[in-house]
């Protein structure tokens, strides 16, 4: 198939992050291609993100993809805060229908969905190493799920406060605190990092969980889920992550549901050189 | 020649108008593609033309084509207004460098291109039918390179306002007034318009004109420029006046210059149905 010549029709999608890559602009149009939607997608950036926003809804672009530094201070620029937005107060995709403009964090949305697919237990407690953007997304899921557990988080403003918020106890390191649900969403074993070769929890740990899941997903087999399979454990990896993500907000702008084979074959298209 | 896919440094160009057409979509996806250029062409609208303009400016896109009813409104929004947008108070180009917004109106370049490629005369008064946004784009391009005429036009506001700021005459109607260059800015002749068949100036103003100066561009050979032919005059289509236009348009985008050969072919391809 061969995506349709754009026409005066043609739904525009970016995304605004303060350093674009071609990642998802590769995504998109490949997917667009292979299903033969008529819609074009472009990263973008902005010195200006009130009026970028602004744009996006008085030129009718469909879908705005949001990044780093901007998942906050796109709220009250907003008309809608969906509930995956509304948890953890931070944004990363916007739905413009007809001008107006609704928020939803798919990241939030992923988690929430792997947890269901996976069949995790929420009897079964959470040890969740990091307190960034994405561990916020990570950890209101799992609680909104009804999960509790430990934040571990060496930041004690961004740590201990995620856990208050939470209703989760706090830890300084994850040493020697074990859990059946250990996750990682910490940068270790992330490839070109300067942890890319740690492991973000002990062989101890693996041993005494049951689940062992990272959000790191380059390498796809990172040193955790290498340990994890190694012990036997069930692993939830952070390619699964990405591509969940992706396939929901692919569907909240075109309107069209992707199955995880052309999500994974459009990764792939996006990924390589 | 294939575009190249689309990547975050494709530069996006729009164009806003009420009722957005085809054609300048296809026009310059068509020659992007011609010419290995890495830029993507879209039709929009828009309810909100402040906050559009702020968005082209805040989205980094790189050119946008402003039709009717925004031609005015943008004037306070862009950065610096050049002489062709100046001289009519009308923009119907915007190029944004780097967050700069600098406006043009490529209908009077194409207008002063014309007068200095067909090499007439200023001596040559100039009688010209119309006062609408076009004909104030044509007349003004005559007066600013020295031509003096009248301006015929039924509407006494805009028709005797337009003369009075060039310095010209007015008549509300052209009947019985000769002039070596005659030129059609109304709607008479154009295809599907209520005055397809008729002809904007007489016979006889033909017999006693030198240059038969048609605006109108649909369809190419309009009642008067077939008459102007018949009478052996020297005649100038609005085909010209678009093609210059759109060239204008392209160059100030891409700052890659096209041929006239280049432009008819890609007007072809984007008349086609």
């Amino acid at each position: 198939m061969t995506r349709p010549e754009l026409n005066k029709s043609t739904r525009l999608c970016i995304s605004l992050a303060a350093r674009p890559s071609n990642h998802g602009t590769r995504f998109h149009n490949w997917l667009y291609e292979q299903l033969g939607l008529d819609f074009v997608y472009k990263a973008m950036t902005t010195t200006d993100i009130d009026a970028a926003i602004g744009g996006v809804r008085a030129l009718g672009i469909r879908g705005c993809s949001v990044s780093m530094p901007w998942k906050e201070a796109v709220i009250p620029l907003v008309d809608e805060l969906t509930p995956s937005a509304a948890a953890i107060q931070s944004v990363n995709t916007i739905v413009n229908t007809d001008g107006r403009l609704t928020a939803y964090n798919t990241d939030y949305l992923a988690i929430e969905q792997l947890i269901a697919s996976h069949g995790l237990s929420r009897d079964e407690k959470v040890l969740l190493r990091g307190s960034g953007g994405m561990g916020r997304a990570v950890a209101a899921a799992f609680r909104d799920a009804g999960f509790a557990g430990t934040i571990a988080a060496r930041n004690p403003v961004a740590g201990q406060g995620l856990a208050a918020e939470l209703g989760w106890d706090w830890a300084e390191a994850p040493d020697g605190i074990t859990a059946p649900i250990i996750v990682n969403v910490t940068p270790i074993g992330m490839a070109g990092g300067a942890d890319a070769e740690a492991q973000a929890f002990s062989d101890e740990q693996v041993a005494q969980a049951s689940v062992v899941f990272d959000v790191v997903a380059m390498p796809v087999e990172t040193p955790l889920i290498r340990a994890g399979r190694a012990a036997g454990k069930h692993v939830v990896t952070g390619s699964e992550v990405i591509a969940l993500q992706a396939a929901a907000q692919f569907e909240l702008y075109t309107g069209v549901a992707v199955t995880p084979e052309q999500v994974a074959a459009a990764e792939e298209y996006a990924s390589r050189d």
